[in-house]
């Protein structure tokens, strides 16, 4: 299923106690009464407390004799306004949307202005100072290719490799608003939000766009950038083999 | 004033009873708190319950000695989120914001699918059935001109002329999404909102382009199409000489 939710209310994908509210536990719920079963769901990432998706994808099993189309109306009919089932379609039993998933697109929007926007100030970061678009385009560059992005990071597990492959990043500005695009092979935990603010503090004037190759080195997150809020941040896409 | 609001949380913009909660409620129990004085705010036209504002002028006179910086930050400091001041300017003492005006522009946003878009379902009119948007434009182009728009409005006042001129209004379908501006000298009550429906009624076959003008001729509301919904509607600009 493809997915689109509003982060706002929530406390991020991941289910957790029973009492918290999360997109995952919402529509577990609605699935395992839809089918009498219970149903786990496959998230292709976690996405965390407020951010938003507009192409999430995820997958679970079932024995239902329903059709897609009969899970698709019900599911939507039941769900909050925030979150939505675009699509539906039965995969090989064999996919998993996380383990499969060959290329994420997020989204970080600043709102660039000493004035909130009444229509995006749900989906963005507002950011009064003026920002250098070209020194943060540059700084942008230089967190493309493959390294260990430990210092971007937040640490959970210090187990898993902390290499990713960042494959572009776009910058632009429209108005009062600066759009920053990240696509990756994957993203480690607060990745992005630390990469935003660490451009964020290349495009202020408070470090220079050739100090970003020393993080890496360092794998020091102390050293980069500070962790800008989520309610900023979407999740534009999931890519996959075919 | 340049202000920006969303609409969804009001009764629109006209001031009514002490409990109703609109624009020019809030906004002139504010001016006047800052002023101690009683402020009466022209705004450039009455916006309806739900409709929302990109752009929305308003003026009012004071014998107070602050600057506009400070009103400016006075004003967004204290008004709720969903309504914002985004330039503030002094402006001659015969300037009127809806006598002076000489041009508005107004968008209808209709999401135009089966299933409910998240992010923009506070600002748009969701409509299942496909539309023609061939059609639509056909019939839009007739409804441009200086004409008695009688049968695209409401009666309220009986006495005053309901000739308008509507400049242009173009047609832009987009993914999901179908948006409609309108832009015009003014408009009557409900009159975007009746246009939108009757263009609606063209794309989906309910009416054909060519029985565009003859509604002028009938001067009758009940000729014309369903009034679509408030929240679908946005002020995005109104037009002065200089």
């Amino acid at each position: 299923m493809i997915l689109q939710y509003e982060g706002t209310r929530y406390q991020g994908w991941q289910k957790q106690t029973a009492t918290a509210n999360t997109i995952q536990g919402r529509l577990e719920e609605l699935l395992s009464k839809m089918t009498g079963e219970q149903i786990k769901l496959n998230g292709s990432g976690r996405t965390d407390a407020g951010v938003h998706a507009e192409h999430q994808v995820a997958n679970f099993c079932t024995k239902s004799t329903m059709t897609t189309e009969e899970m698709f109306s019900y599911i939507n009919r039941y769900l909050p306004l925030d979150i939505r089932v675009i699509s539906m379609d039965e995969a090989d039993l064999r996919f998993h949307s996380r383990l499969h998933a060959k290329e994420k697109v997020y989204l970080y929007r600043i709102h660039n202005d000493k004035v909130a926007d009444v229509f995006t100030r749900r989906y963005t970061y507002q950011y009064e100072n003026p920002l250098d678009i070209k020194a943060m385009e540059q700084a942008a560059e230089l967190l493309c290719g493959t390294h260990d992005f430990k210092a971007f990071c937040t640490n959970k597990r210090l187990k898993k490799s902390t290499v990713r492959t960042v494959f572009y990043i776009s910058i632009e500005k429209k108005d009062r608003e600066i759009r920053i695009t990240y696509h990756a092979n994957g993203f480690l935990y607060h990745m992005v939000r630390i990469m935003t603010g660490t451009l964020i503090e290349v495009g202020n004037g408070s470090r220079t766009p050739e100090s970003i190759p020393q993080l890496f080195n360092s794998k020091d997150r102390e050293k980069a950038g500070m962790l800008v809020p989520g309610q900023g941040l979407t999740l534009l896409d999931v890519r996959y083999e075919s």
